[in-house]
């Protein structure tokens, strides 16, 4: 099976330098085949800059560029020829195998859901997302668009997510937990007890109630919460992140002895924010479009996009729709 | 004025080693009257390990003690005499003017609202609590039990966080900030927009939608979202706290070089570690009802419960419920 990524080159904050140099990085190392798509006069001039002639590049032309704060339904009816959606037409087209972008997620979700449509059964597509804990990774999900939701919403998440961590992440069973402000049953919102409900009866490995603390300890495989949650759950881990490293920098950089002690720490310090970077563990997959897209960071650098890339392969690869269907 | 603050002795972690030592520090330090309330004989004991013959300090017996997992109607309904009560019990009896507790904060606010009231025009009691930022602390609220809102209850948790924020910290006119998943007017869930609607038509300074990681960059002073969001933003805060901690400790430890290095740094890491403590922001306060308490961290060390005891103090002097009662 021949998987060919067609690559978004215009959607992030860097575009098209940061998508061309991922997209060579990623068929230099993992002989990926990509399609950049997007203005062609644009992404030639940064494909020049590589040495391509033995890798499986090609662009296609998209006139239009939907930018981070056009609305869906706008980019959807307004730019018919942007980058996102005509990726999209070519996995429509059967010409390629999966869509990566860097670009407006609400656009890169409405684009998908309008050009390849919904998986049977499925109410709501959702975005999920990996964070870093400290044994390897959560998957958290609905990080997209669906602020107001219902309990067969959440439950179909929480079956989306285990889905996609057995088959891509390989971990067999992946234990879920339902986001809420406390572990035992009584706790919850009137949506959380519902859906509780809903996962207690369900086949997956349900463990119940989590809280926040558990995103990032490691205690579940998958957290499932509503859009809105989950968008205040990654901006605020953001947020602090880079709080927490700017007091530290200050707190160093005030002191001599601390900025000399930091010279002998500095591969410490990198190998911890690597560790924590989120890129390092992929893109956040589509999930539950009749197609495969896997949504990057605006500020993604080349390594997060080949790491996406090759993300998107394997996600073409394992027939993830099919698997869902049958689960539905 | 007199100001009395009864301690529940008995709630913390470590009660009631901790609340001793927190009380006889804030007598000593600022000359603060404290009744510890709970178990005579065990409190007797603690206080004996300090010179308190100068010390304003009395105990108050209490039979009975919360536990952390006990549920706020069963506190309210078999546990008459737990020190948590008794402790509102002597505010509302005009022997002491606020309370501070370590212990379970829903059985705090449940018994609080019984014994004391609510303030006219409140629909529901919030709880505020103090987060460090880039400049100096956000006050987000609801941190309480009110999971299920309606827009005039996040409407009425502004007015309370904002006029708390402008007599206790002593900013004029505080910004506000609506916690969303976006900036923009259009992002937002159902119960976001229409308290959108109240908070701009309102008289506080209503800066509009906040996003998650806005509570860690100081553009607002206070963030008004639901119990529920407010919980999961909380422990998320703390999670990734303790595993960015952990993280940078193991990279640290796993290199020679490096250990050195903190060697040298220390000094900087303990400032650090003391800037991001929200122990060292005060504890939190409870917000509408008719009378002062403040809510500690069950983990809280001695310096957390001595500047609680002195933070309500201030806060039972500024008639923050005759402002209040103004205002609605």
């Amino acid at each position: 099976m021949i998987v060919k990524i067609a690559v978004d080159a215009m959607g992030g904050d860097n575009s098209p330098a940061v998508e061309v140099a991922g997209a060579v990085a990623a068929c230099k190392e993992w002989g990926c085949e990509v399609v950049l798509v997007g203005d062609t006069a644009k992404i030639q001039a940064e494909l020049e800059k590589y040495q391509t002639r033995d890798l499986k590049i090609e662009i296609h032309h998209a006139s239009e560029v939907v930018g981070m704060h056009d609305s869906p339904s706008d980019a959807l009816r307004k730019k018919k020829d942007s980058s996102i959606r005509v990726a999209f037409n070519l996995v429509q087209q059967g010409v390629a195998s999966a869509v990566v972008s860097a670009g407006n997620s609400g656009a890169i979700m409405a684009s998908g859901m309008f050009v390849l449509g919904r998986v049977k059964g499925i109410e709501r597509p959702a975005i999920g997302t990996f964070l870093p804990n400290l044994n390897d990774q959560t998957m958290v999900l609905d990080m997209g668009a669906n602020v107001d939701c219902k309990a067969s919403h959440l439950y179909q998440f929480a079956i989306m997510g285990s889905l996609y961590v057995e088959n891509l992440l390989g971990k067999p069973h992946p234990r879920v937990g339902l986001l809420s402000n406390g572990e035992e049953e009584k706790k919850g919102n009137d949506l959380t007890r519902e859906t509780h409900q809903l996962l207690k009866a369900s086949q997956l490995n349900y463990l119940g109630y989590v809280e926040g603390g558990d995103v990032y300890n490691g205690a579940v495989d998958v957290v499932v919460c509503d859009g809105f949650v989950g968008n205040v759950l990654l901006k605020v881990s953001e947020g602090l992140a880079v709080a927490i490293g700017t007091m530290l920098k200050q707190e160093i950089e005030s002191r001599f002895l601390a900025k000399l002690g930091f010279l002998f720490s500095r591969q410490a310090f990198s190998a911890f924010k690597k560790r924590i970077n989120p890129a390092e563990y992929g893109g956040a997959p589509l999930l539950g479009i009749s197609g495969v897209g896997i949504v990057c960071h605006g500020s993604s650098d080349p390594v997060a996009i080949s790491i996406a890339i090759r993300q998107a392969g394997e996600y073409a690869k394992v027939r993830f729709e099919e698997k869902l269907a049958t689960l539905l």
